[in-house]
Parts: structure tokens; sequence; C-alpha cells
């Protein structure tokens, strides 16, 4: 159903292995992607991944501190500078608007296709199409940040094969007919309605991807019936005492314990301090998530992809061979 | 004198192995040193570099364009994440302090220390002290865009021993409180004044880097007495000729002529188009620039070094070992 794919993990500033944040969310409808968050050299990420900004549907900001947004300008003049047409997307506050309009005349940047930019503070629902429901969900930092929750559903026909053997249809063209929405007519004279034949198929999966917060207890409505979330968990919740309240981001602890409050599934943790970049500092943190969370865990690194399906099981993908590691 | 690192060498886009443009000067005074363009990214070039943002003393920005500046909001703001205090100068159009203006205030950036603009249009002498003096010159692009001359001059007192010894005061004691600018008595009684004793040497040098430009000739009196020329060469003549006037760039011939007529000793040739980024492309124009200019040549690439000294000979610095290449 999803597969997402990190961009950058580092909180604040980016380290040699780890980018500040940003994170690509497929879906198994088409090649069409989005992104959530573009950090300074995301389209630099992008270069080493199956990913083309071609494809890309829309950016979805979470709220306006650089580390979240400062790739931007970059992104959208590389598409325009590799032919991009199509219009593309921005959900994201206000302010991303303004600066990206600054950036447009200051820098003398031409775009070749139309910017939509969609206030994020308009609607809960900021995007539906196609069997896709975006919506924003309000978080604690200390600039507004919202997190994205995207619920997809998709229904197909298909044939209703034991209805179509109890009305003595076996197996042959008359199948095909009604697979392709036409009735058929059998040997004996029979009209099969190809409407009455039918059976659909819906799958649903979503995943809540969180900006920057304190409290991800905010994330209870938009978690009730999610398979996935993706959250911040900046430090240990020692590290947070020492820290004090002033930069509002959550602790492995707190994101643990509300994910195991609401027995969500799956639990993706990212943007990590830069203190913890070494082995040691990750286990530390996956030690103090395990301790309150009993769901299937993983501490996200940039180019990590993971597949949800539709039964709600998460998966790391394996590495690209293509990618040496740093 | 100076040393330079190229930190971006790839026209317009980013590439694998290329980064958009970048370039930092050191003087042999101290671990000051300057950055001229900032591309996006270019604080990641960094980590890759003994290069301290904290020991950056100023940017100079050639012209709007973002692959020449995208990179200032995020090295900025890591300034400050990392507890930067000195203050920092920023030499650029008036349009890329209102860029950065609005970048603090939408994006609620706050810097730890003076961000000092100087506008490159307010005088032809932008900077000058210790013995460095930056002049910015005048080119031709589609965005207003400057060269930077920067012009060392370096002296220092030394012992004139010849003049020394035919006083009759051999090497000893006095020497050493002379060369401490003391005066000296002799065993014999002569008293010798350190001013008599005294030499200036000095050591002058002189680089400039230029912007985008499609008429290399406009820095004919930027270089009458420079060492060195560093500027774009986006492609080749034939391709320049394809490619027509709209993008106002310099093919390597017209940069290989204009040093050959001026008597350069020294061209490092950049920002190259990405379709030039393989070896082959990349002989290719080098065999151009080697058919119209007899000096020392070099085409740049990221992490590349390169030393100037007193006599005006440019050395390549062996690049560091910590360097995987990518």
């Amino acid at each position: 159903m999803f597969k997402l794919t990190f961009l950058g993990t580092s909180s604040g500033v980016p380290t040699r292995h780890r980018n500040v944040t940003s994170l690509a969310l497929q879906t198994t409808h088409n090649r069409d992607w989005w992104m959530i968050d573009c950090g300074e050299a995301t389209q630099h990420r992008l270069q080493r991944l199956p990913l083309s900004v071609h494809d890309l549907v829309g950016i979805c900001i979470t709220h306006v501190h650089g580390d979240h947004s400062y790739g931007l300008p970059g992104l959208l003049a590389s598409a325009s500078m590799t032919g991009r047409k199509k219009p593309l997307l921005l959900i994201a506050p206000a302010a991303i608007k303004a600066w990206i309009d600054a950036t447009l005349l200051h820098t003398e940047l031409f775009l070749t296709y139309p910017l939509i930019h969609i206030d994020v503070d308009s609607a809960p629902v900021v995007h539906a199409a196609a069997g896709l429901t975006v919506s924003r969900h309000a978080l604690s930092h200390r600039a507004p940040s919202v997190a994205y929750r995207f619920a997809l559903e998709t229904s197909r026909w298909k044939l209703d094969k034991t209805a179509l053997q109890a009305a003595g249809a076996p197996p042959g063209p008359a199948w095909g007919l009604l697979q392709a929405g036409q009735d058929a007519l059998l040997d004996d004279g029979t009209v099969l309605r190809a409407a009455a034949f039918r059976q659909t198929e819906t799958q649903r999966a979503t995943v809540v991807i969180g900006g920057d917060n304190d409290t991800p207890s905010l994330l209870a409505d938009a978690c009730a019936d999610a398979q996935l979330l993706v959250h911040e968990a900046t430090y240990t919740e020692a590290m947070l005492q020492k820290v004090g309240p002033g930069p509002t981001h959550s602790s492995v602890q707190r994101v643990a314990q509300f994910a195991e409050a609401v027995r969500l599934p799956n639990l993706i943790l990212t943007h990590f301090s830069a203190r913890y970049h070494n082995a040691e500092g990750m286990a530390e943190l996956e030690a103090e998530a395990r301790l309150h969370y009993s769901g299937e865990l993983f501490l996200a690194r940039d180019f990590d992809s993971y597949e949800l399906d539709a039964a709600g099981v998460l998966t790391k993908v394996p590495a690209k061979s293509s990618f040496s590691g740093d």
C-alpha cells in the first residue's frame, strides 16, 4: 500500500551520515510520490534513489524551521531546470509560501510549472484524490507544527468465482467478458449479467507522519485506526530533562509510551540529535524505546525504505546495492 | 599566500560528484577564511574538510541565482546552532540581503551573531583589512554579476644581516635584541640602533574569482597584475553557439583566449555544465582550453585545493586521504 524512504533523519544540523529531515512516500497506485518536509540537500539525496522530482505530486511541510524546509528553493529550481511542466502541490504554512515567493522574487527564479500552495491551516483535510486522503493534525512545538495523516483506500472489482460456478458457468471465455464489464451469453442461452458476478475488494492503510512535537498524545485521534506512526524522538528522556522544555521536542520514552497506549502496531522513530549518531547512541535510544513499546519498532536511517502492506505488516526493504553507505 | 578549495564546480544543478558553486579562500595569515558563493549543501561539503564555519570571516556572493546562494540559510542557521558569536560579513547584492531577511522572518531563524551586510554596489572596494583588499568588478550575465579580486600584501621586518656583518656585529645576542626591536650595546661600546638594521620584506599575491559571465574581457583591469583567475567555463564554444546567448555564460575558448591575451600565468576553470561531468567531457573541455592558453591550467573538481605562493606559482595540493571520492 505504502512505501516510505527516509531522505534525512537528523535534527537541526546535518551530519556526515544523516541529513536534515525529509521523507518520501509512495503508494502502490503508480509512480507518483509525496515528500514530507524538505531539509537542505534533499535534492542531493534523491540523486542516489530511483525517485524522480518529475513524479513528485506534492510536498507537505510540517513547520517553518529551516531543517525541514531549506531544501525547497533548490528542489523547485532543479525541477524547472530539468523541464518540469506538471503542477506541484505545496501543502505548507502560509509563511513557507511567503518565503518561497520572496525566494522567487529576490533570486530571479522562474518556475516552468505551476506551484499550487494549499495553506495547511485552511482545512483539516488538505488533499483528497484517487483514494488518498491527506489530513493535518496540530502538534505542540515552538513554531506551529502539524502531522500529516495519509489514508489510502483502494477498491477493485474482481469476479465472484464461487457465484459463477454455482450458476453453472465454468471458467472460459464468458469469464473474460464479465471481467471486462460485459454481459456474457452462455451456450445454453443463459445471459450472465456482469454486475451480478462482481465483488468489490477494498484495501486500506493509514500512515501518520509527525512534525516536530513535544506532546505525542495530541496524535491519539489521528492514530486511532493507523497502522504506522513516524515520529521524532530527538533524545532520551534523561537528556530531555537535562536540556529542558525550550526546544519542545519529544523523548524516545514519550513517543514509545504513547504508541503503546494507543496499541499502534508499527512505530518508526527519526529526527535524532547529532549526539546519538554513533552505534552506541542509537543503541541507547533503541533500548529506551523497547522498554516502553512492544510493537514493531524501527529507528530510521537515511536511505532506509519500508513497505506497509494492506494487512498492516511493516517490512524494511533491503538497501539498494548502488548506495555506498555515506 | 593563498589557498583555494573548491566546494562546488557544477553549473545550475548538482550532480553526484559535483555540487553547485562555492569556493573557500584562505590566506597564510591565520585560520580565517572567505567563501565565494554558497550553493545549496555547501555546509555539507565543509563537513568533509578542515574548514570550520566559526573561522569564516565573510561570504562574497557574485550574483543572486540560486545555484550560487541557496546554501546560505542552512549555513547561517548551522553556525547559530553550533554557537557562533563572531560577526560574519556578507558581501552581496541587496537582493540577497532582502532574501536573507525574508528567510529570518518567515522561517523563525534567529542568528546568535551579527550578520553584517555590505552591498556589493556600494563601492568598488568592498573590504580592506590586515593587508587584504577585496574589490568587485562588474561582469555580464542575465542577472547583475561580479568578480571578486583578492589582493594580499604582507610585510614583515627582518634583520639586515649584510649590514650587521659590515658594522662588525657578528651573529650573537645583539642580533636577538635587534630582531625584537631593541637597540643593542656591543662589548666595544658601540650602540646598534634597531631601526638602522631592519629590512622590510613585502610579498604580494592577487587572485580574481569570477561569477557567471559571458564576457571575460571585462576582467582585463582586474587581472592586470593578478597571478590567478578562477572563471566559469560552462561549455565548449561549439555548445555555446548551439545553446545560444540566452544563458549568458562563457565558453572555455573565450576564457582561455582572454587569459592568453592578458598573459595571465595561472587559470582555473570551473562551473561546468552537467553534460561534461564524465572523463570524456572534461577531456574535451581541457583540450579546447589548451588550444588557446599556454599558461598553467587546471579544471577544478570538488574538494580540489590549490596553493598560490608569493612567487606566483600555483600548486595543486594532494587530496586529503579522508575523502572517499564522492
